[in-house]
């Protein structure tokens, strides 16, 4: 069997992995396999290559951020358009009997459309889907690779960011802006630094739950006095459902430039006091060098999953993580693709809800080996 | 003998290694060792505690950023003030036979005044100065705890933002500000990240050499079609000694606000294609999660050579740091505290020169366990 895989969206820590846990799957049952250049775009492109490395390069590659077939943001078009016909002239030139692509749920979209595209030319290739989101945002999964490893990287720099804040008499309200434009994972994963920092309060405003400039400052004028973490997820939005930020502001060409979120509420608080921000920005979603462990080794476990399946004839899925609750343990399985593109799935009120006890019970067993810090 | 230890300035990843090296050595020397809290501005309203923590909490405290014992900005003034008098009641009060102080140039200020005073006032007490600054900027020591380690991680996250932001076809330019208001010593490490990713070409403007808009456009201009790696410390200058920003923009409030650097350079370089911009502020100084070892080890040796020296009867000495450069090894010494307060060691032309050969001859045994990335 030729299997052709490749990669699309935002890079996260693990996607590497995911592409080194098919390489060497395929190889195990004796498939050869290629990689798309720059995802579906460079392979309409015909930017195909064998995916030759050794064991050593592949050991380095999984540990190596970025996407390293290289990715794209491409959608692909409704049927009917002439790049079907020219990505299975690809395929068919590359005699290629199966397509996995690493991606999101926009890159889920292009997996459907193929997928129903080579049945409709009675093309023999098998097609599957292998999550990967910072995002944590795909439906039909109790998570997504990538995910964990961005909230271990936001956990440990947000309470060594807060320490850090904490260290002088007059300590600074600390803010950390995370990403996440339309869902608010990431954001509530900093949860867990409560357990990281003594005494630690976080404030935590997400895409899910509108807020308020009136809010926040109420909310943080109640806990000001502790150690207090604001976390603003990118995407927080005020209850007419509009991004919270500053006015516009001009930049060096005098050009109107939108402040971000955590600038804005960083700007609020400094009424009420000192404030310190941190906006990891792209860092969050490359941190390849404090990757969760179990989140690299989910991220192998899907791509490896999506191997076997096609080796087993499989098409039209998507691989999902299952998780078993007791003494947390986690299992591949297949769902039909058409359930999961485009979907979105939003962080569920009831695992906000108790002081988001539910959600720190979801996330606790995803994020290994955080720190032990001690503060007076 | 008792002896006192305090924290003063920016904390760094490694300041606790310091304090908690000074511990241990005091313990097997048989002194009794003493906290001030908040640096010597807390010791001015007695705030001293006794440091009786066990093996293990130091060892946690030891990988703990932040503080441990608090900071301060504090300033001494000058001699004949009150303060000198409330100053050694506290000492004279608490019995205090050795004062040992953590700190960068500003704090050694205050070390030096404070073995001056006591001199004077025929009070029996042995003063020491400690290194401590992320800046690197004192002088008489080969380098300063804490460097290396702020190095390290801006390295490892400007190399993994880079792999990242050159994943699609077409790349951005990605744009890191350090921290450096003064000397250009973290901006220049990051040329040790053309070792993390082949083909990476660093630009590094710092505050030993100003520029400007037009020599940075066309610098990147030259460099723009391969991976580039823009840096920007947050003291770069213009010929005439002005920080390069952005004209004043307007925060929320309407109230004036100055641009960084970092936001001046990206919004400069989207006239040349598209810019990513990380800035991680604090979190360069606190990230403890990847400290060097080397930087570690020096952090404790200082502070337990301090320990030595007072135990000897030595005071009014700042410990620097020896190089034997064939096979790295490091040493502590004493120097006389008056040659190093309020003075900063800016980044030498020579290390600068021939493509910053001697810079990273200089850097690189201090920053030890990179990691071995793997790109196409």
């Amino acid at each position: 069997m030729r299997i052709l895989v490749a990669q699309s969206g935002g890079p996260t820590a693990v996607i590497n992995a995911s592409l080194v846990g098919a390489v060497k799957r395929a190889r195990e049952l004796g498939h050869e396999i290629f990689g798309g250049i720059y995802g579906i775009e460079g392979v309409l492109k015909d930017k195909v290559i064998p995916l030759l490395q050794s064991e050593l390069e592949l050991e380095k590659i999984s540990h190596t951020p970025g996407a390293f077939l290289g990715s794209c943001r491409f959608v692909l078009p409704e049927f009917g358009a002439e790049e079907y016909d020219v990505l299975f002239k690809v395929f068919e030139a590359r005699k290629i009997d199966a397509f996995l692509y690493i991606g999101g749920n926009d890159s889920m979209d292009s997996v459907a459309k193929i997928y129903l595209e080579a049945q409709r030319r009675h093309f023999p290739m098998l097609v599957i889907g292998i999550p990967k989101t910072i995002d944590n945002d795909l439906v039909e999964t109790d998570h997504c690779p990538g995910f964990a490893s961005a909230a271990k990287f936001l956990n440990i720099v947000a309470s060594e960011f807060v320490i850090d804040s904490i260290a002088y008499s007059e300590p600074s309200i600390s803010v950390v802006e995370t990403m996440g434009r339309d869902t608010g994972w990431l954001a509530a994963s900093l949860k867990l630094s409560e357990r990281l920092v003594k005494g630690l309060k976080t404030l935590i405003y997400l895409p899910e739950k509108p807020t308020s400039d009136e809010e926040i400052l109420s909310d943080v004028q109640r806990f000001k006095d502790g150690p207090l973490l604001v976390v603003v997820s990118e995407g927080t939005v005020d209850e007419k459902g509009n991004y919270l930020k500053s006015t516009p502001v001009l930049d060096s060409f005098g050009h109107p430039k939108l402040g971000g979120v955590g600038e804005h509420v960083a700007s609020l608080l400094e009424k009420i006091g000192k404030v310190k921000l941190v906006n990891p920005g792209f860092v969050q979603r490359a941190a390849s060098h404090i990757v969760s462990g179990v989140d690299f080794q989910e991220a192998q476990m899907v791509a490896s999953f999506a191997v076997d399946s096609v080796d087993d004839g499989k098409s039209g899925f998507f691989v999902a993580i299952d998780r078993e609750k007791k003494n947390y343990l986690s299992t591949a399985k297949l769902v039909p693709i058409s359930k999961v593109a485009n979907k979105v799935k939003k962080v569920p009120q009831e695992l906000l809800d108790n002081d988001m006890r539910g959600f720190v019970e979801y996330i606790e067993p995803l994020v290994d080996g955080l720190p032990d810090f001690l503060v007076r």
